[in-house]
Parts: C-alpha cells; structure tokens; sequence
C-alpha cells in the first residue's frame, strides 16, 4: 500500500480501503499500509493518520508504516501503528536529495525512532535505501550498506531490510550482498525489497529466497510504477511473486487467485492498467 | 525474428530489413530469421523465402529458420537457410492442435529433416516445445522431454533446445528439467527457450544460464506478445536479458545501447509498444 501509492493521483480513504479488503483476503500476513512523512511531498499518503483509524476492520493483518524522521514515528505511534519501517539511504547523493541530510545523519536518529516504536511497544525496522545503486552516484560501496546494518543490529533494532530503490540490481549482486549483510546482523530478520524497473525484480526475488530471504516486499498489481510510463513498471507485484514462489514449491501461505483479485482491484482504484503478469495471463493449467 | 513476428500482423520485407540492420548492429551472432511453414497459419513470415534472398547483407550473422516438416525443410534449404530448427511438441495435445500430429510421428520426422541440413552442409535443431506445460494437458511429464531429447540425441541432431512456449515454468523447474535432459544428450549444445507470460522468464534464463546453458533465444523488446493484450508479454526482451546477464558478469559480446536501440526500431516497425523494461528505464549508472 505505502509504496504501491504513494506516486499515484491521490485516491479516496474509502478506495484504500476497498484494496485493503482485497489484499485481506489473500492470506497475506503483513502489510506496509502508509507512510508518515510529509504530506506535502506525498500527498497520495497525507491521509495516514485517517487510514490507521480505519485497520481494527482487518484483525488478522499486521499493519507497519515507513518514517523519515522522530517526528514521523512518533505520529505513527499516535495513530496507533507501533510497527515502525524507518528508511536509511546508503547513498549521501540520495539521502540529501530524499530527506535533506547525509547518511551519517540518518543513522544518528535510529535510537531515537527505535526507542519511540519499542516504548509504543512496537517495533523498529530500518530500510537501507539505494543499497545497490544510487541514481546519482552509481553503484554504492557494499561497505555503505554493511556500516548501516551493523549500526541498526547494535542499535537495538528489530528487522532490517535491503531495498534496491531504483530497480537496478541483479541475481549475482542480491547474493554477493545478502552474504556480506548476513554475519553482520547475526539472527536478525532480514528482508529485500526489489522493483521490476529493469526486468529482474523477481529474479532477484527468487535469489533473495534462495539465500535465505524470508521477508520479501510487494504490491498488489505491481503498484508503484510511475503512471506515465507504462514500461517503468514499479515493484515486483505479489502475484506475479506468489505464482513464482508456489511453482518452486514456496508455499507464501497467500492464495493466487485472490491474489489476482486483489491486483485487479489495485488497477481498479487507481484507474489504470498495472504491470501484472498474473493480472493478464493467468495461472497455468494444474495438475 | 521468427517468434517475435509470427502473431503480428505482416510488416512490409523492408521493415524486416530495418529491424535486421538494427539487430546485426548489437554484436548478436545468431538470428532465427523466419519459418518455413504453412504461410496460410502465419502469414506474418509468408515472404520467408524473400527474406532469405536479402540475408547476404548480413555477413556477419549466422541465420537459422523454424521448420515442421521434412517440406519446410526442404524449402528453406532451397532458399539458403541450412541452420533448421524442428519443433517437436512434447504434448500430443499440442502437437496435434499445432501441427495435427502426435508427438511420435513429429520425433520419426527427425531423421529426414536432419538428413535435408545435413545433405545441404547445414545444422539441425530439435527444439522440444512444451517441454513444462502444455495449455491443455497441464504439466509435461519429464518423460515425454528426456524422450524427445534422447531420440535427438540418437538421430544425429546437433542442437536441443527446451522451450517455454507458454510462459509458466519458474526456476526449480528449469533445473530440474536441465538436470533430467543433460545427461542424456553428451556434450551436444543445449538451448532454452523462455517466455515472459508470467513475469518469470528473465528469472529462469539466468537459472539456466546457471545451470551451464549457454545458448538463449530472446526478442528484441520482447516481441511475440499478443498486440491485443498488453500485458500477455511475448519472448524475453534481449536487451533486458544482455542488461541481467551483463550486471551478473557475464559478457554476451552484444552491446547494450545498441540492443536497447533495436528494441526501439523493433516497436516502430510493429506499430505497438512493446514490454522491453530496458527501452523504458534504460541502462543503469555505470562506475
């Protein structure tokens, strides 16, 4: 929901609501449902606060919301949602252009968002941004994003996760990272979050799993692609993921058919068509 | 060429030679240029022969062209194309529906096709389609491919390739097959055929590629969708597969400014968008 929107027109509360329902039925356990940041730099998710008012309808999901700063988690945790995503840019370029100060910067505050999701008695999990590649800088140092993780793993935090924002990377490099990430957090979960911009969003999925990935980021329809671009699809789309996972013999616990549903509805309330693979082709015939 | 073009409405001989300029212009070292079937089935390749009679243009491509029968091998061989590719389906459901045979009397056919490149100085494909799933039978056993493969094998065919035709395997799947097939056929090359129907292709390209195939059949921008169903996306997209493969330090010789350049020139020619990721996004930021 928070990255499927957030570069969308706008919608109505009650439209997110609609795809909420539709995402609720397929079984997923988690969902990342707004961020708290600034409404003025995304408008398509000022209504945070309204939204989390609304999520006692969904008793079996698990809600978070992404921050940028205290401040954020600190309206997160007002409007009731403890489960904090809070996002550290491993590119300086990135992190001055996204949020205004260097890397350094946004490590400093992880105590003081870990402490306010903790003393919620919630939890904190910190998102390396541009961990394999920054548009303005090139490929990051995997250095950068192992200094995060150790930061965040002695910081206190509950979860961390690798994000490949601009959807650049590939197999090789989501394995090269994930081993030189994976000693450092000790047995901290750690997930992967994978956009489709260049092809090979579940390609590195699967190789992510593969490595011992467990916590995987998605959207309904491939939600999150810039809608003036039809190729410049966005992130990896659940059923597309589902489809892949189940044929391996991954049971993700999610239905594909109402995964397919739920896609459909995504396309639906945003008004326009999705990059889905499952959306247009289907299941295959099983047995 | 051949499968990107087949299902789209014929383009004039001469857009075909643009397309071709722009594709011999990327580095590729092999084209499969046409077929030589029925040319009432697949009008789109009726000017097969024509087409052959421009091919000297091009000294530096080796073109191949898709055969079913001893008949069209026989004619391509007659317009200059001595590298034939046989498909053999390994569903007697598809089989019949493609060719109006079963899978057995496809596989006796062998020999004499061989027989007609081999007579001609040329090389002979078997390429096993449906060799996951077929549409209407479901899952292929394995069986039916290492059958194929073996008879291949026997009969003095110099490549195999195993194909995807409906876009749904997923990379355990390719392994499995690849592991199932390779012993059976010695060192005698081996190819794979995937499409992008549910967002899985570039993923079992590179697990096949990991599994020591060395020979990908790919489209320029992903042509071989169908133009009515924008997200029924055809053949993986070279360029998207040369960006994977290249950022996963494997060097395909082919360049990829000027492959994302003959998707370009291959969407002009069809009239249509075509799903490339690659001509949306571009290449990343190098160092």
């Amino acid at each position: 929901m928070r990255d499927g929107l957030q570069i969308e027109q706008p919608i109505p509360l009650r439209a997110k609501l609609e795809l909420l329902d539709a995402i609720a039925a397929t079984g997923v356990r988690e969902v990342e449902v707004t961020s708290f940041v600034s409404p003025t730099k995304v408008p398509a998710l000022a209504d945070a606060a309204e939204l989390a008012a609304e999520l006692w309808r969904y008793p079996d999901l698990e809600f978070s919301a992404l921050v940028a700063s205290p401040g954020g988690a600190a309206r997160a945790v007002a409007a009731g949602l403890t489960s904090i995503e809070y996002v550290v840019c491993a590119s300086d370029s990135f992190s001055s252009a996204n949020v205004g100060r260097p890397t350094a910067e946004a490590v400093a505050a992880i105590p003081d968002i870990a402490g306010i999701a903790h003393d919620a008695g919630g939890t904190a999990e910190v998102i390396i941004a541009t961990a394999w590649d920054c548009p303005f800088d090139g490929p990051t140092p995997p250095a950068r994003v192992t200094e995060i993780a150790a930061s965040a793993h002695t910081l206190g935090v509950d979860r961390l996760s690798i994000a490949d924002t601009i959807g650049t990377t590939t197999p090789a490099r989501v394995t090269d990272l994930i081993a030189a990430v994976r000693p450092i957090i000790g047995e901290m979960a750690l997930g992967a979050h994978f956009h489709n911009t260049r092809g090979a969003g579940l390609a590195c999925a699967y190789t992510a799993v593969s490595c011992g990935v467990t916590r995987l980021d998605a959207s309904a329809g491939g939600l999150g692609g810039c809608p003036f671009a039809p190729g410049a699809t966005g992130n990896i789309a659940t059923e597309d993921l589902v489809y892949l996972l189940g044929d391996c013999g991954i049971d993700t616990g999610i239905d594909l058919q109402a995964a397919i549903a739920a896609a459909g509805v995504a396309s639906s309330v945003v008004g326009h068509p999705l990059p889905s693979a499952l959306l247009a082709a289907g299941d295959r015939k099983r047995d």
